[in-house]
């Protein structure tokens, strides 16, 4: 049979993507679809994310990285409601600077991932674009039936907590642009969590366990606590004194005149890829020796009240916030706020 | 609570597409993911594909034309598996040329579609890129256990079956871009072809009922065909002689000096998203009569043999075929070969 010299494309699904197909699933890529098996007593939970060049991801980061960033920013939102992700369909709009070189490593970027946390590529599409390359993933996982938590449950009298820390994803985008005089290793941990954020699966069965409400903190975690607040219908009050910082962070914070707008720039620049979660008191001690077991932390941060909308308290006194967070806007390159 | 303004992707969600949401699983589009209750006795089929500006659709195409587009690129792929869909999830990735009008002409060609088809929207993302516009669409469909319609099923005896007519995507193509010689009311009938494609869920049903193999015609007839051959490891003998035309493609084929070069072009054209099937030859009649109750053309071009790889015959004689297929490159405006 003639080959089928398909631009590169059908080379690319070939050579470096079959290798990474579900066994099952997904057909071995050679089918226009990818079948997956009912799995009663469970509901299969799905999201998808987009990621741009020069907007969410910079041109020179190296693209085994931008493929592991574009499936952790997906396996964050499963985190955060509790599910076990299993697989992804993918869409990669590769620009000219895409050669075989960039797809390779993009591949070895995916099988890495797919190694970490347990998924696999089930289908997709790969295309050519004349603008800058963009990759969207839509994120399979299960959760037992009726229980992936929500936005919505949070009730008055919940805890806020937030796990690991906040402002370093934001923080990070300065470091890789060169904006921040810290010392050259704190640099690094900041664009490190830039690049490779931590989605925090290891909460996942706390979460399905203990939380009422929970959500992943990509556009800012005062906007993400607001979302919950819209959802539940109730209020969050969150004490930006009580922002769990790196060290990295602390520093940064050090160096500042104003303690308060660089609290609130933490809490409002996203990227962080934590999960913000309201429980009753009662579930905060296992959510906490949980969170121990994993070495990671958790903070209690705030409370639900039956006010609606989002309070935000600095040192007792009440803090005015103009933005509570932040999405990428179109720009020929990366830029943020504050 | 302060309104949290997201560079416009916040509003665009809220206003544009929290109306085409699914009533249950797309969670209202307020939540980080969509959940899908498992449904026993059937499997979930999954597609996902992508489209980009100044590749797979103009740059001055309507952008309600572009969303109906990108639904039927993906509706065709989960027709030709026999599955049925019920939901989506959408990537858009706006160019500068994205304003209010062109979003709302998306969401309204979306909302007709989804009236069309069934469908409804479960998640996705929206963000902004520097680049021309590109959009992916991950659709959901079911079919009965066990039974999603493969590549890999075709058996020597098998006939060769298309739906529809062949060649009318690469001639809209031509028309669109001005490049055909033809009366005013054929090239529209092409262009309707390019920018509308039509994807054969009226097959369904009688698809899984008798199709041992089916594909939808994306890449060209021939190379649709070829990977048939390969996933069914057997040989397909298409004749291009009988292919199923339509008045306009009929029309054109008669200005051409080279007839056997011109239905080669057809053939491999691509962008027809039409059915190409095998089926065991007691399947033909049932098939016939459930494509004609639905007004549908279904055309034997061919048969299945047990040698490998793809056959091209015209008149008696065998047609050597360069490039069975095309698919999209990175170029600044669209182009395609022949």
């Amino acid at each position: 049979m003639p080959a089928i010299d398909v631009a590169g494309e059908f080379e690319t699904i070939e050579r470096l993507f079959r290798p990474l197909a579900h066994p099952e699933w997904g057909r071995g890529l050679k089918d226009d679809v990818g079948v997956l098996p009912s799995r009663p007593g469970f509901d299969l939970i799905l999201t998808k994310d987009a990621i741009v060049e020069g907007v969410h991801f910079l041109p020179d980061d190296p693209l085994d990285l931008v493929a592991r960033k574009l499936l952790r920013v997906n396996l964050s939102d499963l985190a955060a409601k509790g599910a076990e992700p299993f697989g992804y369909l993918l869409a990669c709009h590769w620009s000219g600077r895409c050669g075989w070189p960039e797809r390779e490593a993009f591949a070895e970027g995916l099988r890495q991932d797919q190694e970490s946390f347990g998924v696999h590529l089930i289908g997709g599409d790969t295309v050519n674009t004349p603008g800058p390359a963009s990759f969207s993933a839509t994120l399979l996982g299960w959760a037992p039936k009726g229980r992936a938590v929500s936005r919505a449950g949070a009730r008055p009298g919940d805890l806020v907590l937030v796990t690991g820390t906040i402002g370093d994803g934001a923080l990070g985008l300065k470091a890789v642009q060169g904006r921040l005089g810290l010392e050259p290793e704190r640099l690094e941990a900041l664009a490190d969590r830039y690049r490779l954020p931590q989605p925090r699966l290891e909460m996942r069965e706390a979460i399905l366990a203990h939380a009422s409400a929970a959500a992943d903190v990509s556009d800012g975690l005062l906007a993400d606590a607001a979302r919950i607040a819209e959802a539940s219908d109730v209020g969050l009050s969150i004490d930006l004194g009580r922002l769990p910082l790196s060290l990295a962070a602390t520093a940064w914070l050090e160096t500042r005149v104003d303690p308060e707008a660089s609290r609130v720039m933490l809490a409002t620049g996203g990227d962080d890829y934590e999960v913000v979660l309201t429980c009753p008191p009662g579930g905060e001690a296992a959510l906490k020796r949980h969170a121990d077991q994993h070495h990671l932390r958790l903070t209690a941060l705030g409370r639900v009240t039956a006010t609606s909308g989002l309070q935000v308290v600095l040192n007792g006194g009440p803090v005015e916030v103009e933005r509570l967070g932040w999405r990428h806007d179109a720009s020929p390159t990366v830029s943020k706020p504050g």
